[in-house]
């Protein structure tokens, strides 16, 4: 594989993906390397339903478009949808979250996100993290109870589209040493 | 470089330091792949600080210690400080929060300590993401304003530890199919 840089410049969200579909093996690797991230007092709050039946993989992609606002009409095209499901944390997250004011599943799910995307990334497969979904018409479709929040959903697929130059801010406006 | 399997594999909280500084060429390239992170909306909402003086290392180190509760007091080993400040996000992702009720930030901060701590891996490096710190004393250090919250610490350095066999759940545990 090339260098972690080479990988984060390679990722990109991909909005558009052909009819391939992934290999069993390549989406196990990818679910491994889900399963190996780090999180807050090792909490790993959560779960990944995958969705890889045709009709139910419809049914979701409809329930993450808003067609009034125009968001995310592309996800039907994706093969695979990881629902990300949160979980509940362990006690030391939960008491080191309460005194200091954060819920830390927030960010161990955004770890989470970036191995799996990542992961995908280096199977030469494309991906989309959408945060845009109707909870309820989701929650309904998988039986997920209503005690646990779907926090988001991953595309995974064959890209269709080439790679686009990252929009970024820039290195000087982002980093400073010693000072704010 | 392996595989990403292989380097989340590899990468883990490493909490023994050597007196081994650390090249400027590789934190060059760990605050590139900083920079190259998703964030809900595109909204980058960070800021980091690189703390390489090394009396500044050791006060910021004091103000993530906690004696008492025996919390963090390796951190003073690494040579460098990373500390990831929260910047106000775009108005897309902002809007979505609301609507959403969710903070996204918090979710970015995750994919950015994500990349920060792989990249660092990918360099031989060790790294721990330490959430618990004195905002207050930080903020005060660093002349950080106080609109701003200090999110994370990342500590940065060539471990002295071994690396360690993780302990998590079971692929069975987090991951279903079509179904919760």
């Amino acid at each position: 594989m090339q260098s972690f840089l080479e990988l984060a410049e390679k990722r990109q969200s991909d909005r558009m993906y052909n009819d391939q579909p992934v290999e069993k093996e390549k989406l196990e690797r990818i679910l491994e390397a889900a399963r190996l991230s780090p999180s807050a007092c090792n909490g790993q709050p959560w779960k990944i339903i995958v969705v890889d039946n045709f009709e139910l993989k419809n049914k979701i992609a409809d329930a993450t478009s808003s067609k009034a606002l125009g968001f995310n009409h592309f996800t039907k095209q994706a093969p695979i949808h990881l629902v990300i499901v949160e979980e509940s944390t362990n006690f030391s997250s939960k008491i080191g979250g309460l005194i200091k004011r954060r819920h830390y599943p927030d960010t161990d799910l955004g770890i989470l996100a970036s191995h799996i995307t990542l992961a995908a990334t280096d199977e030469g497969l494309g991906s989309c993290v959408i945060g845009w979904l109707n909870e309820k018409k989701v929650r309904k479709l998988l039986k997920i109870p209503a005690s646990r929040r779907v926090a988001l959903l991953i595309l995974l697929g064959y890209p269709k589209a080439a790679h686009r130059e990252k929009i970024r801010k820039s290195i000087t406006d982002i980093v400073s040493y010693n000072i704010y």
